[in-house]
């Protein structure tokens, strides 16, 4: 019997590195694992304890598609709180992690054969879920010098090369961890609006910034501070977010989108249709994370990213990754590791089985050019990425390049 | 800015029946709502004890894309007690809901353009979810004398007429309630596989039936007890099922699937980038609702059913809705109310402003003859049941038919 074509998706090689590091440590080995984009802090308590809490006193049932009211008013205030952007509680619809919101907003703006546009390197699930959607993915070649960011020059290629219909913009980015800044931004945002292409930005990361640790909340002035919500929204643009990164929640699968007008009910008759509602429980901790203690427990978690991103700046130059991208933002390092003599898929599996040390290839987030370069992801302990430093420097020097 | 065409989905009449319903409660009148497909029961005891135990312990992460290994060997465990069907728990995949599980299934087995056979009438959200993955829907006319499913000669007609790659069949069905007997379903799944069709077959309702309420495992012999995985695993088939109804965990979104062997790998790798991973909480839960205590308590909810199924057949003939379908199982009366003069819609909208009762109107289920047929949704308490009874026979009074 058949299997679709657009089930035909290239697999993760990080699945491999994962398999092999879970085995090893089962097998007593020492492993640190600086693979999973995922924060060990886990949900704030007060958001754990409040879901304890509901679930004590009874269940919940389904709730409305698009989210249930109060999180749908949280996460408006929170753009004005964050953000000084006023966003209508309607134009909120809160969805099952970024994963369902993207599902939605491909589905709600994008028809087969459109056109999306997309960096690479970047998060593979992007071009995975567009091509299974029948979409046509133009992949951007952007390396350092557009600092792996989409830029207007390489939009414009795309566009007059066979026309476009989106845009894929994640700030700060995975794997690279680069952000657009304010300006760049809403260059890019009114370059889509003139040229009726849809603007996705992907902003799961928000918040989780190399520039000032005590005050995660976007600093006016900071790169991603100004653009969202308020810049998007004249130009038809689409926001993506999640409680999984900034408040540690991600197997809770929450998130959410700030729409345009003319994608909100389109969108609620998709989410109705592909989802029926968000996990309710979520919903309701969503609340809470929302709130002042919350808010608190967050920016102590991702703290931590700080003290491991300096770390590493520190400790660049005996890495002898080059070139790395500038980590603006979220917990990754993504370098340039040419010059040991080997593809990435060969040089993490080495070094897991030589040092103990299980990093992600850059193959899986960029086929073309990734045989060359390594994420290493810093969301662990400092201590942890202290250690895996110190390995990977080791298990270098053997390598008698 | 362009919105997709795939986004233009028909609404749900029933929305505005629960808005008005939800806005004459407000303002103190009482109102019995009919329209949800959801237990009023929720989780059992001991499965929310265990979430709230888990959180106050710590936080879940991530989880394996297909689902914790113990809920997969859970479900698998489950087909051999309930069905004496060998499953293998690689063949399981733990889905967001069964909303999940039919987008990861559309998804792995029809491309853009591929006809999709189901039942009219039927759950909407199937011919929905299909037309936005770009699929051909046909619906199959489907009315009293084939008992409202899907039968090999109304096969055979779509077949000859373009071809076919796909069908949906639900037994218990929503908004029916009727059920393919054990022999229909083996032919039906025989000609499938004879014809390359690809058999989706959504079980949510297994266990929800009308015959024997002291055993709500499926006893064997009975109409849906034989074919499930075993009957499908030859025939290529995907089983889709869900914590939602018979253990009543609408508000947790979990569900499954059963693959055959061509689809694992498929599914697999689109479910890492479709949604990452199911609610992990909620997975930990599926597992204790599996166990000893949690299937005692979802035999007692699922009994409230019989008792107001018992009443509703009884009243049949004062109700005067004919024909009714044959509520072999689910919790859902669909009746033709053509005979009262209006359609379903209006009907629907006086019955709950005149006599405070809320229906669905058929033309959810039916765009083509729903418009004669109403669906009652027995969920709700054997008492609620009753009185709606009362009061929708005194209200057809009125109406000097």
């Amino acid at each position: 019997m058949k299997v679709s074509r657009r089930a035909h998706v290239r697999p993760f090689a990080v699945m491999g590195v994962l398999a092999e590091a879970n085995a090893r440590r089962a097998a007593g080995e020492s492993i640190l694992n600086l693979c999973a984009g995922e924060p060990g802090s886990g949900a704030a308590d007060v958001v754990r304890r409040h879901a304890a809490d509901i679930m004590r006193d009874g269940d919940l049932g389904y709730t409305e598609a698009m989210g249930i009211p109060a999180l749908r008013n949280g996460i408006a205030e929170h753009y004005s709180r964050w953000y000084d952007v006023a966003v209508e509680p309607g134009h909120v619809a809160v969805t099952t992690g970024s994963s369902g919101g993207f599902l939605l907003a491909f589905l709600a703006a994008f028809d087969p054969g459109d056109r999306v546009a997309l960096a690479r390197p970047g998060y593979p699930a992007y071009a995975n879920i567009l091509r299974s959607l029948g979409c046509d993915v133009v992949e951007l070649d952007c390396g350092p010098a557009e600092r792996y960011q989409p830029t207007v020059p390489r939009l414009m290629e795309a566009y007059y090369e066979g026309g476009l219909d989106g845009l894929i913009l994640a700030s700060p980015a995975n794997p690279t961890g680069t952000m657009v800044d304010a300006r760049e931004l809403r260059t890019i945002a009114d370059w889509c609006a003139d040229h009726d292409v849809r603007l996705i930005s992907d902003e799961i990361y928000h918040g989780i910034t190399g520039g000032d640790v005590e005050t995660p909340a976007l600093p006016s002035g900071s790169p991603a501070g100004a653009p969202t919500a308020a810049t998007y929204r004249d130009a038809g643009a689409v926001v993506v977010s999640s409680f999984s990164k900034y408040w540690g929640m991600t197997g809770w699968r929450i998130g959410w989108l700030v729409l345009p007008d003319d994608l909100v009910g389109p969108v609620e008759a998709l989410a109705g249709n592909v989802a029926l509602c968000p996990p309710a429980l979520a919903q309701h901790a969503g609340v809470v994370a929302l709130g002042d203690e919350g808010m608190a427990a967050a920016a102590e978690s991702v703290a931590y990213y700080a003290a491991s991103r300096e770390l590493l700046l520190r400790r660049t130059a005996d890495l002898g990754w080059d070139p790395v991208a500038p980590a603006d933002g979220a917990f990754y390092l993504y370098g340039n590791i040419a010059r040991f003599g080997m593809g990435s898929v060969e040089y993490c599996a080495r070094l897991l089985a030589e040092a103990g040390v299980a990093l992600t290839p850059g193959t899986d987030f960029d086929p073309e050019g990734g045989g060359d370069w390594v994420r290493l992801s810093f969301a662990a302990s400092p201590e942890v990425v202290a250690e895996a430093v110190e390995r990977i420097v080791a298990w270098q020097s053997t390598l008698g390049r």
